[in-house]
């Protein structure tokens, strides 16, 4: 209900018309089952720190130096990759690249669709996550007695009880929303793509803004795209790094947090794109509450439009698309929403680009 | 000296040709460079068992279930995939999928290689590791104050000094071989790709066998490569289901463990491959002398053969390749590894699997 009385407002203050987009697209799906020409790909890692690893136990006999805080990152690249922007793709919480990958009901994920929209696509992993690897010290030291439990890092499980509310897929847990777009049928598959969410770092800085800054400026610009725990990452990149992230895409960000007016006009100067989905208020209990989230970032998209930005709160219920939940790069309609992000890239970052720097917006 | 008296010896038994081997390979090597044309790729799950998280802090509000024990799965076929039997590669202890993609310093890895080779390639990351997740209820609850440090997972940290002795990157931490085939140059980020081993089973019973046999199965039949820790985890697998495993490659298997007659016997039906490489004896200390693995694979070998099997000791300095570390899916001549795998492939699996069944051998 809430979420309807929401949309109504919003549509008061205008719809964009999106017939034309979306039989172009139609049209554009024909070459999905063609195959996959890719000029390079790979893998390789980004950052990384070294840390002392002293044996406490005889079953660890060799103690010395290991890395922490690397990103590991995997990316394609295709034939016309160059002639666009690389856009960077970071997963939300308890989550790994598998976010961006194949469906849980085996459709193709926005990682291969852009690819094959000729972007070059770079998948990271946030340190302490999946393939990023995590310091495991403490466990080794709390189970040998060597160390205290409250030395163990904070650990998070994203419980199905918790995924269900978080993730906006029913109004309670079992039941699903009559229009949503999550492929629910396949719901068991999705929980076999949370991992555990270890926070290494308790002061809360988070070593992964300044390597993925360092990945930006090596491939000469990106988008930046966050979900969810990283949804306002791309922001807190860009005010480490601004010439390197040529536009940011925000999707549902756990927190749009109050900026300065410094930090604003710094943002300000990159086209940015902020997406919710459907359903915000309509999950059980806190977790599923999004609506404070959604009404903190359109106040900071507000900001960032009246310093000058190019600023857009995309809330996909007002351009008539429902039943989006938080997971809606694998809900049904998947594709349909990255064709309206590469229009926008498109439109408002790829067209900037072109055009020579004149200083003025 | 040891690995120079042994591969002396085995030398004395026999060195195949490899001259006509070397050319063909290098002028199968222009097309690198060419585009990759895939027919489809993507990633899925196999497996994963329930389990009950009961929240013992209000940071964690939501119990309830959690997926543990499934598999994460990345695969690509190429065009003419589907004419060859598709491989799966297992990576080893305190490492992920990532063993198998672009080498250290930046070279082709075999996941590609394969494919540019015409073979479906699938990689799949152990349970408890990367993105297939870990059980981390235990470190919660111990961190809560409502379990023992005992019950915490047993985890190994592999150091960079534990490293450069287990995968004979030289005889002393710091010094590599002379004739080291690994690209030293670039250990700094061969251990990024070291993550934490969390030992989720103390049982022993490893899950994923039952999960890589269903896996094959839905393959209808796979060519499995396992490495160190998982170098014997093919034959294991293939005591569980033989008919989906057409071929077994082990490259250094961590243990090649005693079999039963019976075992034997069920093994020797599959074309079996064991892979060893260079200064078995030559690294430091106990984590480094590979020669016991050696000797109890070599007689593992000869026990398939003696029972009717198609077995091969593949010793590379006995095949006039030296130099070759245990990461020589990743070493200099890796691509000159991964063509000899595939002509050995072609000779004594696709070949017979070609044949009708005449129940002969």
């Amino acid at each position: 209900m809430k979420t309807t009385l929401l949309a109504f407002i919003l549509i008061l203050s205008g719809m964009p018309a999106l017939a034309q987009n979306k039989n172009e697209n139609t049209k554009r799906r024909d070459d999905l089952d063609k195959p996959l020409v890719i000029a390079r790909q790979g893998s390789y890692f980004v950052g990384g720190d070294s840390k002392f690893f002293s044996p406490t136990s005889p079953s660890e006999p060799i103690g010395g130096e290991f890395t922490v805080n690397q990103i590991y990152v995997q990316f394609q690249i295709p034939l016309e990759g160059t002639e666009h922007i690389p856009l960077v793709l970071v997963h939300g919480c308890c989550l790994s690249s598998k976010s961006w990958e194949t469906t849980p009901d085996g459709r193709m994920g926005w990682n291969e669709y852009f690819v094959r929209r000729n972007r070059s696509v770079y998948l990271l992993e946030q340190p302490s996550r999946a393939r990023s690897g995590f310091d495991a010290s403490a466990i080794i030291a709390v189970r040998d007695g060597k160390a205290p439990p409250s030395q163990l890092p904070l650990v998070r499980i994203e419980t199905h009880e918790a995924a269900w509310a978080n993730f906006r897929f029913g109004p309670s847990f079992g039941t699903p929303f009559q229009d949503g777009q999550f492929p629910i049928e396949a719901v068991a598959e999705f929980y076999k793509q949370l991992v555990p969410e270890v926070y290494s770092n308790p002061s809360g800085i988070n070593p992964s803004l300044t390597n993925i800054a360092t990945l930006a400026m090596n491939l000469k610009g990106v988008v930046l795209i966050g979900h969810s725990e990283s949804g306002f990452l791309p922001e807190a990149v860009a005010m480490t790094n601004p010439s390197s992230i040529k536009g940011i895409i925000s999707i549902e960000p756990g927190s749009c947090p109050v900026m300065s007016a410094i930090q604003i006009s710094s943002l300000a100067k990159i086209p940015t794109e902020v997406v919710f989905g459907d359903h915000l208020g309509d999950a059980q209990g806190v977790a599923g509450n999004w609506i404070p989230m959604y009404e903190d970032c359109k106040k900071f998209v507000q900001q960032l439009k009246d310093a000058g930005g190019d600023a857009e709160m995309m809330y996909l219920p007002m351009l008539g698309i429902k039943g989006n939940s938080h997971m809606l790069m694998q809900d049904r309609n998947n594709l349909d929403l990255a064709d309206l992000l590469l229009d926008w890239i498109d439109k408002h970052v790829e067209s900037r680009a072109a055009q020579p720097e004149t200083g003025k917006r």
